[in-house]
């Protein structure tokens, strides 16, 4: 395992809110991030759906791990996303991306994908501005 | 209680996720949403501050709730948001309202309050797309 | 006329793209701007309703002019609008103010109306982030 | 020239603001379009750089073709853009494609490129959504 891949499992570990949900940080390298989220029914809404909050959870948290990979300590200072299609099967996967980044900022992207019988289907992609800690106000 | 109020609690029983996280539907008015949710240690992320999924959950289910007082059964489309400062406190209140809104569609804002010793402040606002369930493709 | 007035009607006159739409800045407060643009034909679209990337140029830049009130020079980083109906009448207003600003940064927030024979009608809304110059990257 | 590229020509000469930019459409098949547009002094603010609300105009009609590719007669309904950095050169040109789409909605990404001695450089990226004609409210 990569050091990059060590230290973000470790930040993600002290995240309460992420070993709630069992978010697990699956790839780690400079300008791209995999996290992956089983499926459990207390993530879900009243239609038996993922709930949009743990798909946007997910994408957030992604999306900063991207910004994260190339400027160090970093927030997610704001983001878009829009759901596709109704999140169900066995395990959701965020791969986000950094599409541009200078010294205290990158702009990022991440599609949310839920992997289930019927194969890999994208439910939700965002798009969103990281800040180096420290770098914003 | 109204009915509306009464209906609108009980959908959020319904949402496993939202049970998880302890939300609470305050106010359930026609074009008007309040949805509260009290901060405990498993909300938060690495630096101590309510994880920035949280409010992002929190706000799309409140602008959910805003478009669906005027819809119907309804599901966010899309959002985006801005967070302005870390969110600590006791308590977090999302007020979201109706900007505008047709037979099967409704943009809405929300704003994520952060209550605590120091009084209200607002910690990230957003817009978004309500789509009436079975409208949007 | 304040000198803020003047000194945003001067930079408005530098923006070439601005005098080409005949954009005019109407009120240049701290954390507060007005900007109007008369509804030409050369301003439309196939349907005869005003292009929508002219109500975005016009929210873009309330947007940055709103940032740059409290700010000093700026420019918009990122921002999103939803369309809420289609822009007919004699003149469009931009109204944009800050939702909330640090040493570099502000989240604004605009409303772009279309004034003519019927009222007042808000046809765009928008939310975005300004940065001080020299200080994004 | 295909009959979609076609028709598409005949929608933007009909786009009263797209003739006053002098935008052309290059490219305009099932799920992806490109436009193109010279940089002239007209299109610019006060620092010498492209004006952002062109880039916003550029990507509001990028996403609008794209998703008018399998939807047919569309509209915008609301997009976010990041600028990424000063859009300088001779020509922009905006790349779209269609990332989901059903009956009468598609969600759309565009990438604006500005093109000159040094190459190309992308210079913004959008997300939006697009509603078929009528489908909307």
């Amino acid at each position: 395992m990569s050091e990059l891949l060590e230290l973000g499992k470790k930040i993600l570990n002290n995240q309460a809110f992420s070993a709630l949900l069992g978010t697990e940080l699956e790839v780690f390298e400079s300008g791209t991030v995999v996290l992956s989220l089983t499926i459990r029914p207390e993530l879900k809404q009243q239609h038996g759906f993922v709930h949009g909050g743990v798909l946007s959870y997910l994408a957030d948290n992604a999306l900063t791990y991207a910004g994260g990979s190339v400027l160090g300590d970093s927030v997610t200072s704001e983001y878009k996303i829009n759901y596709l299609r109704p999140a169900i099967g066995d395990m959701l996967l965020a791969r986000a991306t950094v599409v541009s980044s200078g010294r205290n900022q990158a702009v990022c992207q991440c599609k949310v994908i839920a992997v289930g019988e019927v194969g890999e289907r994208t439910v939700a992609v965002a798009q969103g501005t990281i800040n180096k800690v420290d770098s914003k106000s």
